[in-house]
């Protein structure tokens, strides 16, 4: 399962041009499309064009990101489509739920909007998992691009078609698989993202080295420092090479029957975290931090990894600014209960991603009180 | 747009061997599968074989075909699955929303129903849509069976993996394009059908006629009385050549991208009439049936068909105990107003299925002037 090297130069240097527009495509037949990744897109011209004709395009925004950036989008879109309708939502993962599609599909049929119509998702990945999930099911399905603002968007949430929001009972739990037409990941947005959400992001920038490529985790290693000052370099690199891998292991299980899975490295324990926590307490990157630090000890006590590598991504995870201690509030057995109903849970049996080499990952499934003691180590 | 005759024998008489369990096929690569259709079906053991394994399944039925069904086929379920849950729903198409799909998640969230939960649909239209949604975006995706008990589902709605909600502002607005497992139309259990639903069923069985299949119509002409008299063979017959046709046109256009839509001929009529009157007042079929009627009428006005194809249609749709004339109360305008967000509509031009030739059916826009003539014409 290790990733081919001759994706990128993996270890390249962070002197590398940060400039220009990389595109890394992502391979799924006629739902194929690429990841423009780059300064300056959303005022690029190339970005928009190439799109399908409609009459009516809606942009889908939270009341943090539209103040920023939705009326340079909407005067990008403005020359192609005669209505550029838009709906801004209430930032957070609280409001991912069935209100936020509910406010789309009634903007869209207020105006009378068809199945040709465009949906495009400006923010984080909440947005764009509401737009992509709205886009699925208006009228059976309708194309949307994705805009991601944020770290964790643009390397992980935008990329790879799987759409949805959140149940009381948990998180991601309706949904669907659902290609965009393309991915704008604009460098430029990075620049007004608060530290703590660029700290969220970087957890799943890390989740890249230990399941597909050791030799970015090395590379992470030598930049944490430039990647959390926002050295352009750096980050232009991280975003390619994660968006690579996912591109990689997207293109041979889109509707993740198998090899996909190892994308959720960490984030079984951090779903729980999440829904034990309510959502909106944590963000998401925040989990998955911790649940990494988790999934680690949990591959060390199977034998799969040696003590040190533990030691070596809760080092890593610290120095993204990434909290390495679950709250002991949610209680190990509530903390159990959450994980069985993980959608890789089968028959009630948890299944974890687990590291078995630096670069490599499998699915596995562990005793309980192992597990439990995994919890109770890293609670507090 | 004819549908070859040799798929069945089209003017097979009625006196044929009604016991036999017939399949017809719906040939969409991995997505293929087989439409039973017989008498005894949900008793017979090979209606539940070969299906996939799972800990868990889920009932999906309605108030009114759960005491009738319900038991026996959690019967059936148990030896296969540990776990048999059931979700009775409200009957009506007024409860086609949101809230039926929370229960249906609940439900599965609260059982930790896995990815693998087989779902079943057992009732009518209502239900297998509804059913047919939730497994499309339960975890993004799980198998389902429909097991259709009116006339309308078996040989139409269950068919062809058209899954939807209504909206408050629109019929079927929300939905997934999502096959089934397999379709069992048990034709006993139309017994227990009232007849006015009988006859909106008959309204979808009339459709294949003008559409795909002249000699179908001759047939439903001389049968029509059979029908209604819920003679077996002729019943069989029916169904049996609808799901055909409708197998044929949905291989050939699975997302509705071009030949599908004329499965709608009558439809978009029929949908402002139902939405026009709040859903609930008239069933599906009964304004699909008056909707004909109408198209039928536009079909002649716009030249394509001589004036005795609409005298023809009306005698028909009327012998099989459907309403001929919409309710004027709508009003034309509105009635025009709900047209343009039919999701046929593009650039808000409302684009109708008309009958170009007996077994032909175009897709046309046609003057408001004539369309309000028509709405007009066959208003009371």
């Amino acid at each position: 399962m290790t990733a081919p090297s001759t994706l990128s130069n993996a270890v390249a240097p962070a002197s590398a041009d940060a400039a220009r527009v990389r595109r890394v495509p992502i391979a799924l037949e006629d739902r194929s499309y690429d990841i423009h990744i780059g300064n300056g897109l959303l005022e690029d011209a190339a970005s928009w064009s190439g799109l399908p004709k409609a009459r009516c395009a809606l942009i889908v925004s939270n009341d943090t990101v539209a103040p920023l950036y939705l009326e340079t989008v909407a005067a990008r879109l403005r020359p192609h489509y005669a209505q550029v309708l838009s709906v801004v939502l209430p930032d957070g993962e609280a409001y991912k739920g069935w209100d936020a599609i509910e406010r789309i599909a009634s903007t869209l049929l207020e105006a009378a909007a068809d199945r040709k119509t465009v949906l495009f998702a400006l923010g984080g990945g909440v947005i764009g998992d509401m737009t992509g999930f709205a886009a699925a099911i208006y009228m059976r399905g309708v194309p949307f691009v994705q805009i991601p603002t944020t770290l964790l968007a643009q390397v992980d949430s935008s990329v790879g078609g799987k759409t949805a929001i959140n149940h009381a009972l948990g998180k991601n739990m309706l949904g669907a698989f659902y290609q965009p037409l393309r991915v704008l990941a604009d460098l430029d947005t990075l620049k007004t993202l608060p530290d703590r959400e660029l700290s969220a992001g970087l957890a799943e920038v890390i989740k890249y080295g230990p399941i597909a490529d050791a030799a970015f985790l090395d590379w992470l290693e030598a930049h944490m420092d430039a990647l959390r000052a926002r050295d352009p370099a750096a980050l232009a690199h991280a975003v390619q090479r994660s968006c690579e891998i996912k591109a990689w292991v997207v293109g041979q299980d889109e509707r993740e029957s198998g090899l996909r899975a190892i994308l959720n490295f960490g984030h079984t324990f951090g779903h729980a975290i999440e829904t034990g926590l309510g959502y909106g307490e944590w963000l998401h990157g925040e989990a998955v931090g911790c649940g990494m630090v988790m999934a680690s000890d949990l591959s060390v006590r199977l034998g799969l990894m040696p003590a040190a590598f533990l030691d070596r991504m809760r080092t890593l995870i610290e120095r993204a600014g990434l909290p390495v201690t679950a709250p002991a509030g949610i209680g190990v057995e509530r903390f159990m209960a959450l994980m069985r109903v993980d959608k890789k849970a089968e028959d009630g049996e948890i299944r974890f991603v687990l590291i078995e080499s630096l670069g490599r990952a499998v699915m596995r499934s562990a005793p309980d009180a192992l597990v439990a003691e995994v919890i109770r180590q890293h609670s507090a």
